[in-house]
């Protein structure tokens, strides 16, 4: 058996007793009724998949996914793709946005590099993961073989593994970075809404209206060419997806395996989810919308996943950056469950029940 | 000159310079532009109030301002007026859910009663700022005096200087506690928006339709009877306001005078804040809306205010939960300022100035 079969063997359905429990002790807390607004659906969800009322995310982590894409020759995007291994090393430096947020958040951030076009020395402080540099050009080819998109969902999933035994992970966060890669899951997010593409592509890093065009016809060029079966995911990521995406899709798989909620950023980790859920539909009840990106397409990938974001701030940045500003909120929803007293405990009459 | 006339002199126009020199690093800094979306422009107008570039909200304190509502004996209320205490008294002894999330904030909780309904012990620690024991109905004459209303205005000065002075305020965030005080604020937004009540009035603590009916009732016979004139907002606060929406004005007012940010929770607060903004608009730029209340006429305010909030999470609690939450994102907005490089500093070429 596989990594990826005996990861999707061990996901399990979250504990319904402990959600049950939570949602109880919620409706009896000393407020009005329904009150904390989506903190109490996402408090609820989180103690049962940690099988427990007191949940503490002590232990968190983002795991930014980088790789390249041979389709920017097209011209999809405002950066060459030099500059992906140019961030890797600025995430390694730690002055990019992704480290001042989970800073912020309290969380590591480890940078992977699933398929740079560049060649880090072994010695760099990142998750060396690499299975081809680079996908080939989808609007010509496949971007990937089938096994080149299985290895990069394998390795996704080890890096879940990894964290999980050592330093220990009690919350994953995603992220990418990758120039083109919203082009790749542009082309994802087409296979599986049937939406045309003028409608599911964004800006990326910030093409005007004639890039856009482009944009769209160069996927379109893809998808005619690779013809991806919805009904066949790994096909899907193979053949119009990213090395990058297929990691996203293997950590929320490994997490998912271990019982470790995943809180996905934008519009890419949406594509890496989407990804894990068509592989493992189960896998779903583990993820979290960490924000609506502003990328077109993302709202309807939220939609497909059943997901509500966390957060509505008109990023759209990348690198785990919404995930990163959303382990707050979801710190809170720990603490609200276990701390706020109920009316009982305190002594005050519940109208709710008058 | 009375308190509130000297306040309002010293409240001045954040700095424009560094409001610049804000907006031009966040554009330069190794991102798409503008992909931080709204905590962009957020993190430039805290840099303002504040004066500098590297803004620090160490300092962070959240007022709960508790009053009671002699319209409570119209049956507006799914909770008798004695809850008011109650929760005083729950909120003194940590178990509230303001307190956990102000504990997750980082900020301390501060207490004020403006006009609770009850003998609090001089000893107890909370800020005894009683004006009077509850308003009157305003349904059968008006809430209070205009002196009284000047009174409770004057109290949340007198609490955000005291603070400010000692132990130091980098960060106000306000919260409300007073059965019956959504149906004040939502008599105050129907002076301002001239909308129908029907549209206006929400739930609070959880009415059924019935209750919504007679809410929105009660509210017309108090507007019919008392014609408050939106061109006098004391005088509307003395008819159909509160003596803690009073007391809210008055943190907006004594907050913006000493250049100090302030955060706002939901309807009741910003209640507060539209009649700070009605007696003196130029506080209207140190408020920051922390998030987006279930609470109907919420909505209207905030489009009044010009303010767009931080968090949508469908919250309806008030104490100041929502301005508790959204310190979280204040405080990534000042690190998102200061410690994000910009391509220059890490030596990658700025696509955008291509």
């Amino acid at each position: 058996m596989t990594l990826l079969e005996q990861s999707i063997q061990h996901i399990t359905q979250p504990d319904q007793e402990i959600k049950s429990a939570a949602l109880k002790r919620l409706a009896n807390q000393a407020r009005p009724r329904g009150s904390l607004g989506r903190l109490e659906p996402a408090a609820a969800r989180l103690a049962s998949i940690c099988g427990r009322l007191d949940v503490k995310l002590d232990r968190k982590t983002i795991v930014t996914c980088a790789g390249d894409h041979g389709v920017v020759e097209e011209g999809v995007s405002l950066f060459p793709s030099e500059v992906t291994a140019q961030m890797v090393y600025n995430f390694v430096q730690g002055g990019a946005s992704i480290n001042v947020l989970a800073a912020h958040a309290g969380a590591r951030v480890r940078v992977a590099d699933l398929g740079v076009s560049h060649d880090f020395d072994p010695g760099l402080d990142i998750l060396h993961k690499k299975i081809r540099k680079g996908t080939a050009n989808m609007a010509t080819g496949p971007a990937m073989t089938r096994e080149e998109a299985a290895a990069s969902v394998e390795a996704g999933i080890g890096i879940a593994n990894q964290l999980a035994d050592s330093p220990g992970l009690d919350l994953l966060g995603t992220g990418d970075m990758g120039i083109g890669n919203t082009t790749a899951s542009s082309a994802i997010i087409a296979v599986y809404s049937g939406l045309p593409l003028k409608e599911l592509v964004g800006p990326g890093t910030g093409l005007d209206e004639q890039g856009l065009d482009l944009k769209a016809r160069v996927i379109k060029r893809a998808l005619d060419l690779n013809r991806p079966d919805p009904a066949d995911p790994m096909g899907v990521l193979a053949r119009v997806g990213g090395l990058e995406i297929g990691g996203l899709a293997g950590l929320v798989i490994g997490a998912a395996a271990r019982q470790i909620p995943v809180v996905c950023d934008g519009l890419i980790s949406t594509a890496g989810a989407l990804i894990a859920c068509e592989l493992c539909p189960a896998a779903g009840q583990y993820i979290f919308a960490g924000h609506r990106s502003r990328e077109t397409g993302h709202e309807y990938m939220l939609r497909h996943l059943g997901l509500t974001p966390l957060l509505d701030l008109e990023m759209r940045l990348g690198e785990g950056t919404g995930a990163a500003l959303a382990m707050h909120i979801l710190d809170a929803c720990t603490r609200i469950l276990a701390d706020i007293k109920t009316f009982e405990e305190v002594g005050i009459e519940n109208a709710h029940e008058g």
